[in-house]
């Protein structure tokens, strides 16, 4: 490559990414999905024009570590306490039904072949279909006008937990990949893990409230820069010293900042700008330029189509029955269900992470963007058909 | 490097720029200083936890273009055409009396060896003198409340010219590494870059028109990726197809989009926190990783600090002195010629972009960055010395 290069590559994906995400939301879908398919088309599939460096992985990281920094800085605590019990148990089962509905059509259509992986291999699968996108359930809540309600509280609050249990599933899973660990070493890593992000997020977080109270009226940028810093070495502690993902090292820095208001809304802000402004468009853009569609056989095609069906079906039932158990209505728990459809970027990440421990073959990309992108298109038109029969909470956003 | 370790590299980065910052800040100085310091201690110098990496280089040649190109925005084309002659007169004798002065001091001080690029060499110690730092004198000048004065319009306006002759002076010597290229040619490649600024940037200047006026009240994300799109790939023509410096591209997308009144505040924001969060303490930091404190002899400490007395003496007496031809009072060309001597970024740019070529040996960076931060560091003082006894325009700001 070039020793310029580098520069023309960026601003490709940047502008590909921005023009088709534009393009679907102009047909009411994210503009994720258009990222995506910018990725697609300028990877090997379609064009090859871009192909992975370690500049862009370096790059793509630091995007979905910025994705999950924000995503644990926009937890709301005290929503999450409110809808507590009911919440827990629809992301419980809407955890479980998934996983073993993902484990069980692999196993039927990929029969047992004799390696050592195969159990862990379909584990994974499932474990893709675990993670409900937090950021697509909230756009389509708020587009909806629905997110205020009791529904949307409890979906809000089952899609975070879902989100926490996902990451945890999958910290569990990844480190199975290593014969010589022990499930116990590994258990006890975790546990470390929460012990390490309980005393040192605990001193951190008193500190960055001295700075949430001082700087109150008039923050100042070394706040900004002292929690990207923070969520950065958290991030890598995570995977240095506790084998845990570095994304969710990254999502627990969020968290242990998110109930600072004031510290939340002025980072927040700024790193959602660093991060649509540069690193998330590169980090989407890289999974579409990973996804070699060409690996897309006929068998594939039809594991993604059956793969899609038992995503949808899985959360529907499984977030429903969680919710019938609360005793929300049916109709409302046909809302939840259908509410917690969308995948995101989390299952992209997900099948990322698999496929970087060797679990998940490279031609399972397809399946799974496929999955992401027809659930993430599929979840604002089925949640417009469940919910626009009842009145709204709060008026609907004019998008 | 371990394949998560540039995430700690990148926070070490983060948090000692701005602590350093932040601590230069308290002793007056601006935190430029501060964070070329961090990097200084962190690199061979003293401590040796950062090197030169690949990824390290390309996010600081990124953020060099993201200040060059928010300079660019912030240019003020209307300011520029009141002070016009006089402006310009101050930043051309302000350019040619510092530039034969370093030349002057490297001939003497280290006698022609015989190598071809001698000549070349001592015209680049000169080129590193000429750049006065806009940003420095902006940041000095709001300090005092000097901005809007006649003085500081002057002051404002040739710092801009300065910031061109020097680009355009570094772009030519630059140029010359090559013996096979005939300066003919290079005169006319840089015809043919300004020819291409001119037509491919009056229609980007149009197409971005459009939406400065479309979304004038409530701009969009779209704008600002549009814009870092366009400053990436100015960037990269003008080193690929002109062999202009990069950054040469991005300093005038920037002044392209800065008579969009809309669009440049906007972008300007979204590019100042990008940069200010992430690329530029990475730049500054590089800039002083690069710099060998080691081999700071006692023989090149005595250069430096000639070339710090050069340095500040020449653009006075040359400022002063244009300032003087164009009716100033002496106490007002004083004042100028005070106001233009910090040298900020651009010298360090200046310094790298010859050291990139060969030109300039890796051992003259301590004595330049001795240059910019005893120039950077006296600048407010002197400033502060010569025009604290006149009225201010404005009240000034507490720091």
């Amino acid at each position: 490559m070039e020793s310029y290069s580098f520069l023309l590559i960026i601003a490709i994906i940047l502008l590909s990414t921005k023009v088709l995400g534009l393009a679907s939301g102009k047909i009411s879908m994210p503009q994720v999905v258009g990222a995506l398919i910018a990725g697609l088309i300028l990877g090997p599939s379609v064009l090859g024009v871009v192909e992975e460096t370690e500049l862009l992985a370096a790059l793509s990281e630091i995007g979905v570590i910025m994705l999950m920094f924000d995503a644990g800085l926009g937890t709301d605590l005290k929503e999450l306490k409110t809808t507590g019990v009911a919440s827990f148990v629809i992301a419980i089962i809407g955890v479980v039904v998934p996983l073993v509905g993902g484990m069980g059509l692999y196993m039927i259509y990929f029969p047992n072949n004799g390696d050592a992986m195969y159990m862990l291999e379909a584990v994974f699968i499932g474990v893709i279909l675990t993670a409900t996108s937090v950021s697509i359930t909230v756009e389509t809540l708020r587009e909806l006008g629905k997110l205020q309600g009791k529904v949307g509280t409890a979906i809000m609050g089952a899609a975070v937990i879902d989100d926490i249990l996902g990451i945890v599933v999958l910290t569990v899973v990844s480190s199975f990949t290593d014969p010589n660990v022990k499930i116990s070493v590994v258990l006890l890593k975790i546990l470390l893990f929460f012990l390490f992000v309980a005393i040192v997020g605990f001193i951190c977080y008193k500190l960055f409230k001295i700075l949430n109270n001082q700087y109150r009226d008039q923050m100042h940028r070394r706040v900004a820069i002292y929690s990207l810093s923070f969520c950065l070495i958290m991030s890598f502690c995570a995977e240095h010293f506790f084998g845990v993902a570095d994304i969710t090292g990254a999502y627990f820095a969020g968290l242990l900042l998110c109930n600072l208001p004031y510290v939340r809304q002025y980072v927040s802000r700024r790193v959602s700008i660093v991060s649509y402004m540069f690193f998330s468009p590169i980090f989407f853009a890289s999974v579409g330029v990973k996804t070699d569609l060409r690996g897309l056989t006929p068998s594939l095609l039809i594991f993604g189509l059956l793969l899609l069906l038992i995503a949808i079906l899985t959360k529907v039932v499984g977030c429903g029955l969680g919710a019938k158990l609360c005793k929300f209505s049916t109709h409302d728990a046909l809302s939840i269900g259908v509410g917690m459809v969308s995948r995101g970027e989390v299952a992209l990440i997900v099948a990322q992470k698999g496929a970087s421990c060797g679990l998940v073959s490279e031609s399972m990309f397809a399946p799974v963007i496929l999955v992401v992108i027809v659930t993430t298109l599929i979840t604002p038109i089925l949640l417009k058909l469940v919910m626009s029969d009842r009145k709204s909470a709060e008026p609907a956003v004019q998008a």
